[in-house]
């Protein structure tokens, strides 16, 4: 299993301003094809720490990769330090530079002084372009091991290794044939996701993996271990069979990316009408680019006069039942899909904490609501955790509910 | 400058599945003390990589940090690593055992074998007591060097740093009396920000700054330099007069938490009609506890029907200047204020992108509508940056709005 170091560079990583999310990133890209990562390192900009950290990576690790300090400015010097500690020759990469030239005369601008620095690369290394930005990546052998350089910017350096630096590891180090597999699971908890797997006849002995656990969504991850076979598609078809509609179609895609995809997919509208989840839900749709074409609106009716005026809840229900009831939550459904005309609407009201719970009501305790042209349903979750938590399980519930119903129609 | 290293240990790093929060709290605390930080390292549950990782640390740096890797399983390995590699004598400590022990037994529960490790320290180390776990942590010189061991559950390791070791560190390098202030700005650009501070006459070479920047808020930190004076409350007074109202009340809040505190104060309930931010803003507001008490409730008015249905927007207007207008800003405020109430509401509509722009309302056009008892205001914004950028500076300009006004009355 080839080893693998990452470096991150930045003084801003070491005033505690941002967070290494380049280091998190590469490590999980490489946990998964196979690598094993044996350390994060994270430096600012400087020529010794730079330098120190490079030299005894490089003599640990089969591939060290590196991000930041390529671009324009002084405090960019992770080539320069390369070039110093191993008597590299850096080179202008003229394709890049001409790409650049081209870029800064389309704004009617020209390259600066420093600018050059992002096109140039040690002499013989492999270039890894960048079409999202400037600075342009490279590989190089140093030492008998791989160095890999890129960009510091999150977007970039991601771009660069999803869409170069993978492929050329895996044809370095034969990782191409490794079999892989990503799977996400809705609205189970982790322990079930765990006992349902292990279950599996299709899980030999040949499959190495291991649940990863975020709100209302476990991501499964399967691969294979070194030189045995793997059968994909056999496995998929067993966790289907397992988990059935809780299992997301896209392993890549968040929830909400597959209610948007799903609604526009079968022409539905939505609505939402939030309590105690406080406009989550809206957020987390709108969040989508082209959710406009689904999503019709919502309103956040956290005082009962909202119910009432907004969504039509009857005030003597609510004085009945309560504003966290089914019943309630019904009606805040019904009147969500009534003044926006959506196909589908969801309601959800609850108690998120800290305060608010009672004996027969405590915190946690959410109602929900969904209404179409055909009827309209209620459930209720009791949801243990933090008032972060209780908001983010009960709209993951809420857009599960959504999704369930658009695979069903 | 005291030079430290801090060192993250835990497998689920180096697999990708966890960010390692620790470091970045450790390294922005230090660095706001008056620390440099050389350098992050994060390793996995490995003897050889943590060993190595201690060493290489401890010979360069003052203090080197280390968290994670004191639980009572088999893969938490720091304390005996540290033993092997320097010759360690490991003791229980007693006061620390004695309290795990009445944990175990107020739950019916007693300890096993490897609950010990977790209050087991090398002998004359200064432990730090954990109340919010089990896991202490210590101190111990090394090579001449000070070795800090703290638990990697984040919350712990929060509580036993603020606790017990910053103010040890402050004790053996001096820092108890090193001046310091941290001060939020609102809605300001970072140059803007940058250039204010330099034309203050109070900000002498005595002291250094910087700025960190998020959407929407600059902040900005202050540091004596090392043995030279620095007048607190002088440098607050100047910065008053130059920010103003753009001045946050409290460093260590947030936007949201500051506009829930000041309607509390002042008696205010407030609502809001939200097209482009989708809800972000009733979802920041309510993500704050006891917002409830302020938080009227808000209409995520997608869709034009929306806008007419539920915050009586007149069709004719948004057919006659747009959706995205100041005209339909003002009607969509007054409309939230009537229907919910509230004392105050704010509306946006806007184009967050990537699709939807004009030649006269591109990408980035955001309209805003301020309503109150005494009649109501618009503004509208040209915001730059991807959807999500304009739709988080969107929602704290909103924020904002609110936050001044309440400032105002």
């Amino acid at each position: 299993m080839p080893e693998a170091i990452i470096i991150s560079t930045g003084s801003e990583l070491m005033y505690g301003r941002v967070r290494d999310d380049n280091a998190h990133f590469l490590s999980g890209r490489l946990f998964d094809r196979g690598f094993k990562v044996r350390r994060h390192v994270a430096v600012g900009d400087d020529r010794e720490d730079i330098g120190r950290a490079a030299s005894e990576s490089i003599a640990h690790a089969d591939v060290v990769l590196l991000t930041g300090g390529l671009g324009p400015t002084n405090d960019d010097l992770t080539t320069e330090t390369l070039a110093s500690l191993y008597g590299l020759v850096i080179e202008i990469h003229e394709p890049s530079r001409r790409r650049m030239d081209e870029f800064f005369s389309s704004m009617n601008r020209s390259a600066i002084g420093g600018d050059s620095k992002m096109v140039s690369v040690p002499r013989n290394a492999a270039v890894f372009p960048n079409d999202i930005g400037l600075a342009v990546g490279y590989a190089l052998e140093v030492d008998g091991k791989i160095l890999i350089v890129m960009p510091g910017v999150p977007r970039e350096m991601r771009w660069m290794f999803d869409t170069h630096v993978m492929s050329y590891l895996a044809n370095r180090f034969g990782l191409i044939e490794r079999g892989f597999l990503a799977v996400r699971v809705a609205m189970m908890r982790e322990a079930e996701v765990d006992a349902a797997v292990r279950s599996l006849p299709a899980l030999t002995d040949d499959v190495e993996w291991g649940i990863t656990t975020r709100p209302g969504i476990n991501t499964l991850t399967f691969l294979q271990k070194e030189g045995r076979p793997f059968d994909g598609p056999v496995l998929i078809e067993a966790l289907h069979r397992v988990f059935g509609d809780n299992m997301l179609a896209n392993s890549s895609a968040s929830m909400e990316d597959e209610v948007v995809a799903l609604l526009v997919e079968k022409n539905l509208t939505v609505a939402c009408a939030e309590s105690c989840t406080g406009g989550t839900v809206a957020q987390l749709i709108t969040d989508i680019p082209g959710s406009s074409r689904v999503f019709m609106g919502g309103v956040v009716a956290y005082g009962n006069a909202m119910k009432t005026d907004l969504l039509g809840v009857p005030g003597e229900l609510i004085d009945a039942e309560g504003a966290v009831s089914e019943a309630v939550a019904a009606s805040m459904a019904q009147g969500a899909r009534m003044r926006s005309g959506a196909d589908i609407a969801v309601s959800i009201t609850g108690i998120a904490g800290p305060g608010g719970g009672t004996d027969t009501k405590p915190v946690g305790t959410v109602c929900f609501g969904f209404a179409t042209r055909s009827g309209t349903r209620t459930f209720s979750s009791m949801i243990m955790g933090d008032r972060e938590r209780v908001r983010t399980m009960a709209s993951m519930q809420a857009l599960n509910t959504i999704r369930i119903f658009c695979k069903s129609i």
